[in-house]
């Protein structure tokens, strides 16, 4: 099969297609045909060195999801089918034509979305309902904030939130929030030059129950100012650095939560135990259209280096797919 | 009543000892004559005019908890009678001969402890619970680390954690090491002149599931070096400062949880909630003589100063009570 493979670190260059043994799937596994797999903030860390593949996987195969039809399964598979349309979250090997996941961290394509579009769901859904709603308690009638609102993350946030009943402001630069509007977001904090901090406490006095950001460094501290009594940071990513000085005393008295969170690294029955919680909750709001995925631009796999160079711009606003 | 007012804040001399009016217990509230109360690392705060009373009482009396016997009961009361021995935290009103509580806010004295001596119980005991099982997530098998282990929460920390079947690391300076050990820590890390990180490292290589932190300062960045994956830091306090460099990177990696807690600016319903569930878990444990207050000195009421100059000077191990 196809497959963009790392054979070194380093700028956009390094991405090199070749051709590579099929997997061969384990008899809990399914061989998926991938259509379509999608760009992620964590895959150009990955092809710099600083993000390796947990699983140590040999060729170093990137990419983080995918969405295709189901090419073969293994002796115990009792939930998929030959021809079925899944996609779903690997910690590694998305760049492929093909690749083996345990049946259970399967996901079934929504009816009404094509299966290439799909591969612009189950990261940043995933990550966003998981960051909100597992770990940040996100529910009806509380108040979300969204950092990167019109990123892939963002726009899937933006429109959880909404989906269950809360109310959502996000940050984002003057150029997205027309976006941002558009997907649902009550309240849009531009990041620049507006200190977003003062914005936010004019439109929601009490706080932000939940706050969902992944730059980190100067925000930080803003966060800790922006949630309520008893709110919640998940912290997913630090895009704009990881050591930051700190008012602990807001933790404190605030009786706030800040977490770290990552769904790369979790080990499988965490993976199954969050996709199977989510194919309950969530992907049937694909069906009725109250979530859909939000693509920036599709390109070739033989394109990969400039799908990492336009994410590497910022100027994206939603998914940027890789088509097989 | 006797009770120690606040005028003014400042240094120990401010606590004035003079006559005031009794409380008038409302409906659901119980009368305490007051046996002992508690000196807390709160009420220097308080008296410091830095950490006033939430519920802006007046005139002002500190004191965060209580042990003694019930002289009345509202209309409504339906669990204590006159007589019964009671104990409980509160915002404020515990350096009093008498104090007025909601009655699900209290708990029994435990049959074998003198009622003066379980004024050393609710605040430390509750904290400690609250902060290792409640939100920290200790149970059986796990590691906690508990700082300042032979202070009065640390010293309730250790007994709790060793009391539910789970492991514990403490640190302290050199002279309350045998203490600490005599209580049940599995190990003792000497503050100073060791650097506990690495001995921490060499004794549980995984690091911990939960830290208990009253410190906060310096001790922030070694905790995020020493939670283990997937681990919890519980603040408590912040004795060493609140505004500190952090390596939010770590949390990241770790998918750990950074907590912050009080137990007196709760509200009502919380406060009632806790109090019960203690009574059910932990209670029982002083029947059986697992747990038993900590208590460095008795001092009488009229010798409040010299209380607080002994917890200033941290040469206290386990609880200073103020006998009425």
């Amino acid at each position: 099969m196809r497959a963009v493979v790392l054979h070194s670190h380093g700028g956009p260059e390094v991405l090199t297609i070749e051709e590579v043994a099929d997997p061969v799937p384990g008899p809990d596994e399914v061989l998926v045909q991938v259509a379509a797999t999608a760009v992620n903030r964590a895959d150009l860390l990955q092809r710099m060195g600083l993000y390796p593949d947990p699983r140590k996987a040999q060729p170093e195969i990137p990419g983080l999801e995918f969405a295709g039809t189901v090419a073969g399964v293994g002796a115990r598979v009792t939930m998929w089918r030959p021809g079925d349309r899944v996609m779903g979250i690997e910690a590694g090997g998305g760049y492929a034509e093909r690749i083996a996941v345990h049946e259970r961290q399967l996901l079934a394509v929504p009816a009404g979305i094509d299966v290439v579009d799909a591969a612009a769901i189950p990261e940043v859904f995933l990550t966003a309902w998981d960051a909100l709603v597992v770990q940040g308690g996100l529910t009806s009638g509380r108040w979300a904030l969204v950092h990167a609102g019109a990123s892939g993350v963002g726009t899937a946030a933006i429109q959880i939130a909404k989906a269950i009943g809360a109310r959502v402001a996000v940050t984002c630069s003057a150029g997205k929030a027309d976006l941002c509007r558009a997907l649902g977001a009550d309240v849009v904090l531009l990041r620049s030059p507006h200190a977003w901090l003062d914005d936010a406490r004019v439109a929601v006095p009490a706080g932000f129950d939940t706050i969902l950001d992944v730059i980190g460094g100067d925000e930080v501290d803003r966060n800790l100012q922006a949630v309520a009594q008893r709110g919640t940071i998940v912290q997913v990513g630090l895009m704009g650095g990881g050591s930051t000085k700190v008012n602990v005393g807001l933790l404190l008295t605030k009786r706030a939560h800040w977490v770290g969170t990552t769904l790369r690294t979790r080990p499988l029955e965490e993976k199954v135990a969050v996709t199977r919680r989510f194919a309950a909750e969530i992907l049937p709001l694909f069906d009725t259209g109250r979530l859909r995925p939000v693509i920036d631009r599709r390109y070739s796999l033989s394109e990969v280096a400039d799908a990492h160079r336009l994410m590497e711009t910022n100027a994206n606003a939603g998914k940027i797919l890789l088509v097989m």
